[in-house]
């Protein structure tokens, strides 16, 4: 499975909203498209929206008919400012962004075909270290496994939560391929339901046993002690090691605590964000239809409406592990300022 | 809105699974019609279900064609057995059924046509008290709101769920009608979304403002100071003060625990069980299918198995009160013994 990839100008990918019914190939054409698939979920995953932002950023410059570098670099800003108003949580979509204008904004050549072709190929680059990242994340992370575990993981940090290998179910498969029994129960992760559609799919695709439960049952397995790890991904992480990812991540993290099961964190340094503190993160809320309907049926009443976070922010006290592509950082999380890429 | 009622030897309802698209009423006309409203759900919440099993037993005096007063108890029997085989968590259904049962046997009339007037008038009485009872308890209840509260609550513990007036929607509501400000938010209570369907329906047609989230958006909303209270009911209390309630409520109340918000729970004592331990409450587990498909929709993908408990058990440490008709009690919950009906 190729989550991403670039073929002559054209974004090739993979619609996540309608797994795992159907495996549908979205080719688009224009960072105009890449945007309005990334607000519709279509592509989704922080390290995959990373990889995503780049490649619109590639697509800007192939597509651009500049015949000045200034006048590239303008075209490029544009698509830069459309694709970081898409989503403003997961921090790798701006990673990607500024690392490609970044390095269009370095080149000191002057020759526009050239520039492009630079551009087009630093962003392949960058798409193809998210997949060697994450290999290197999930064999540190499966070097946390002994085998025997039952590990619960919520949304999808899966390979379509990335370009390749994923991040938490990266951990999962590496620990598998290396010959540990490892089995997974998964939330459902509403209101989209990533866990039940995509991990589930991901699981089964791997031959590695995965029991859904509706995320309100995480306590009551954690209580009767079924789980022996948590393992998820994140969509930022900060210098202090608070972790910002999908809604009910908190709720896990202090259940966890709770019951005493290691709570471990999966994704690449690019999630880091060294600058942000707590109260400078914007926590996206999506539209109240996502809790109002489930899969296009409405089943709240008429004039009942809903408060719809897409991600929640978990404070350090609960996170045993920080598990990246560099290594495995404890707490206080020393390790992360210097990690990170920015 | 009445939730249920005997009309000559039918007992009339509300189908649960069809709100809040359809108000459908259902008209059962035996216990083996009840029996199966009771697994599918169709009647649902602990203390409705005692009046259901209640009900069940009347319709069994009133429909026997028994002889002698022996051959009478000898068909209630029969239908207590498969009243009590419907649902084994909530201990309401076996208080309905057992008290039924208990004034049957104790009667002296050898009349077989006088022992069923007063078995069904006796269960109509117990119906009634449901009413009474719920009243005393949300008045309970409101006094310890002082106005200006927002509540959190799970499942539906309202009307829907009782004879009349609910428990935890009981104390809201009366709140509400004692002209104090209270605001809802609810969660939507997956797998079979209570919350989303029932909860809202009945805070709407109340007038009380009422948000939903997914449950997974609960330990946010907590966490950022939103909640004041929650509160929400019980299937079973422990004389120790467990509470044995819907899948989730666990997860709230470390959830609250850690927040410090107060986590209240409503219930009439005919939900006290001072006989059990944790270990003897028997959890339901409920099909799968709940959990891999939306309203007969598929969402997991095929070949993917889900773990589906209907219920949780809450430690003592984390209730703050429990609301009765009988008072309200708090930590080590020494009256719970003493106000069992048992």
């Amino acid at each position: 499975m190729e989550t991403i990839r670039w073929h002559k100008g054209i974004i090739v990918t993979i619609d996540q909203t309608e797994l795992p019914n159907k495996l549908v190939h979205l080719r688009l054409r224009s960072p105009g498209e890449v945007a309005k698939a990334i607000k519709g979920m279509r592509i989704r995953g922080a390290p995959l929206l990373g990889a995503a932002a780049a490649l619109a950023l590639a697509q800007a410059a192939y597509r651009s008919k500049a015949k000045s570098r200034r006048r590239l670099i303008y075209d490029m800003e544009r698509v830069a400012e459309l694709i970081r108003s898409t989503r403003p949580t997961a921090v790798n979509l701006f990673y990607g962004v500024d690392a490609v204008l970044d390095y269009a904004r370095r080149l000191r050549e002057e020759d526009v075909g050239k520039t492009v072709r630079s551009v087009v190929d630093r962003c392949l680059e960058l798409v193809k270290r998210d997949a060697e990242v994450n290999l290197a994340l999930s064999k540190n992370g499966a070097a946390l496994l002994g085998g025997g575990e039952t590990v619960l993981t919520h949304c999808n940090a899966g390979e379509l939560a990335t370009v390749q290998y994923g991040t938490a179910l990266g951990v999962i498969i590496q620990a598998h391929r290396d010959g540990k029994r490892v089995e997974v129960i998964a939330t459902e992760t509403r209101p989209l339901l990533q866990g039940a559609r995509l991990t589930a799919y991901e699981l089964r695709r791997a031959g590695i046993p995965v029991r859904l439960i509706s995320d309100s049952a995480a306590g009551l397995v954690m209580q009767r002690g079924m789980v022996d790890r948590v393992i998820l991904g994140a969509d930022r992480i900060l210098a202090t090691g608070h972790v910002i990812n999908k809604i009910g991540t908190y709720t896990l993290a202090v259940l966890a605590g709770e019951n005493r099961v290691p709570f471990y964190v999966a994704a690449p340094t690019s999630t880091i964000d060294p600058k942000s503190t707590v109260d400078g993160v914007v926590i996206e809320e999506r539209s109240p239809v996502e809790v109002l309907e489930f899969r296009g049926r409405r089943v709240a009443p008429r004039g009942v409406g809903a408060f719809n976070p897409a991600f929640d922010i978990t404070p350090p006290k609960f996170v045993s592990a920080i598990v990246t592509e560099k290594g495995v950082s404890y707490s206080p999380f020393d390790e992360l300022r210097g990690w990170a890429e920015a």
